[in-house]
């Protein structure tokens, strides 16, 4: 047992599985094994071509998660890695391999994290691991809590491993995220000849119009802990190649990005309304890959920053930045974070974590679940 | 002779000449025969692949030309006809088949005019055909006009006999064309990620600010002669189809119907205006297919108006709408208008006139050469 308080073997042993997202490889039976030799009772669940884990040690208060995920994305052009990608070679202090920050690292942290604390705490400690992070995460976290949920699983508070750091380990804690929508907008209009626009409605003008409404000012000047947001028109389209023609309909494509400020819903109604004031006979499709949220900052998110800044010596930044994770889900049932290792290596060729930061990670993590097993009452 | 004072059977000569462009299938010698029978010297000119037919008779002033064009549009699908569109068929009174308006009509009815006038008029008479009006226009009468100045035959006015009538005989007179122009404008950026905008410049919101201020306001509200000129956005094609992808640059392609109070030059000025308010790294490129011009109303159009309300009962209105045609060329050289047959069947399936227009025609043909031939001064 004396193996899995260090990371480092732990970590190997995962990035050697190719867990490219849907694939398993064994990952799940290797984490399986270590964590039922620290008392956990763990329960495989597959949905679809997708493994999950959940595992669990004890019945008290209160019940502290971490989520994590073993599928990597793809390694890219073998060619140009210094060691095999799936090899979990050590070179000059770095665990290379696709995986290491993003997010075995993490797992592996976490674990050791437990095997060096004592096994007598006073709450109960799960984990949430998927194989369905970085693919279309349809049959992994989301479905992995339902059946928490069913099972009388759900946890009090959730830490997730991503690798948040910035430039050293503990300088960010994520706490929110934006949210993303894309949306397709087409207008109709009447075809004509462009000599009698009159005789015509240039859908093109009216899309101009809109487009004009919707880019004119910012969404807004961001909140407490978010950024502005922020609307891209990514494409319009209308393929009208003939110069003597006015085009029967147009086309644009948006991307926003959003914090607490604004849902998909209020985001629809702004579009919708911006085609109606331009009298635009239209449709619209949205499809919204997230929501914003954010965990307002209370007694969880304050001991977690406590027990960084002590583990660490870094004042941890509360951020709301960056893509989507499966924290957009788990914010539903109780209050979340993510904190993990440095992730500038993150799906890119040569990912590597260092060793003295695994160690240093491990060590974070145990002040964390020390801490947050230690709390009178989660807000 | 007697045969030539009536236009149908030399229309129906011509018809049966399958001249689209730029075929000429025998049409410019069926018109070379009857116009030597009227005393016309001829001169056959071939440019390119293009021929061409300049015919002059009497050296006295004034000098009137008559402008038109054998060639025609194809005839689509053949099985919709009711006759063969190149048997000159006649049917329930018209006479059928392409270019029986557009404009062997024209052509035919002017030469019976002159058939049915006396051979001693005071000045000069001449017809400046080509078979390069439908299509490039680059090989007929541009090069004709070049031909006639170079010879000393340019022309102190001139009637072009396209079908300008619109619902009668005599309702229109063309003293003029508004220009037509088309723009391609390519907007350059910093393609980025759409979620990360600060870091990338979006040149689709700037193409849309370029566009709003070109389409914001009318160009002019119109001027003594024409309509208002008319900008069209025709196209915008960006062609990115990833959501999360700034693209690195937009196009939009503009047609511009403009009248005397502008020029491609002016025009092109203002787009690039736009394109510099808004800061855009830019590519323009604009293609004049003809400025605009206007035969300012003076002696020759009154004169013209008086002939042709007095020979149809009917008061003609001065216009400027539609399309181009080869009189934008020929205003360069002498005061310039269009009047002939009724349009409407032009370059449709069913090209017909009827016979007794073709008729009446010649009869206003005849008064408008007889009035012309004896002006005094022309202005
Ligand atoms: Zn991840
Ligand atoms: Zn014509």
């Amino acid at each position: 047992m004396r193996a899995v308080r260090d990371p480092v073997p732990l970590l190997q042993a995962l990035i050697r599985c190719r867990s490219v997202t849907p694939a398993d490889d064994g990952a799940m039976a290797v984490l399986e094994t270590a964590l039922a030799a620290l008392g956990f009772t763990c329960a495989r669940l597959r949905f679809g071509e997708v493994e999950n884990l959940f595992a669990r040690r004890g019945t008290g208060s209160p019940h502290l998660c971490f989520a994590g995920h073993t599928d990597v994305v793809p390694a890219g052009d073998a060619a140009q890695w210094l060691a095999d990608p799936f090899s979990g070679e050590i070179r000059d202090g770095l665990v290379m391999g696709r995986g290491a920050t993003d997010m075995k690292g993490g797992i592996a942290a976490w674990i050791a994290a437990i095997a060096s604390l004592p096994p007598d705490l006073p709450g109960t400690l799960s984990l949430l691991i998927t194989g369905d992070e970085e693919g279309p995460a349809l049959d992994g976290t989301v479905k992995v809590l339902d059946w928490m949920a069913a099972h009388g699983h759900t946890p009090d508070m959730c830490v997730v491993g991503e690798p948040t750091g910035k430039a050293v380990l503990g300088d960010t804690i994520k706490i929110g995220r934006r949210g993303s929508l894309n949306a397709m907008i087409v207008v109709h209009g009447v075809q004509g000849h462009s000599a009698y626009p009159q005789r015509a409605d240039n859908p093109v003008h009216r899309l101009i119009r809109v487009l004009g409404r919707l880019t004119a000012a910012p969404l807004d000047a961001g909140s407490q802990w978010f950024e502005p947001s922020t609307l891209q028109v990514t494409s319009i389209d209308v393929g009208n190649a003939a110069t003597n023609v006015i085009p029967a309909s147009a086309m644009a494509r948006l991307n926003i990005r959003f914090n607490d400020l604004h849902s998909s819903a209020s985001l629809a109604a702004r579009i919708r309304d911006a085609l109606e004031q331009e009298g635009a006979r239209h449709e619209l499709e949205v499809n919204c890959s997230g929501e914003s949220f954010l965990t307002q900052p209370g007694s969880f998110v304050e001991v977690l920053a406590r027990a960084t800044r002590e583990a660490t010596g870094v004042e941890p930044t509360l951020d709301t930045g960056g893509g989507t994770s499966d924290a957009r889900f788990i914010t539903h049932f109780c209050p979340v974070a993510e904190l993990g290792a440095v992730g500038t290596t993150m799906h890119k060729v040569n990912e590597a974590t260092p060793v003295e930061e695994l160690h240093r990670l491990r060590d974070l993590y145990a002040r964390v679940i020390h801490s947050l097993q230690h709390m009178e009452s989660v807000s």
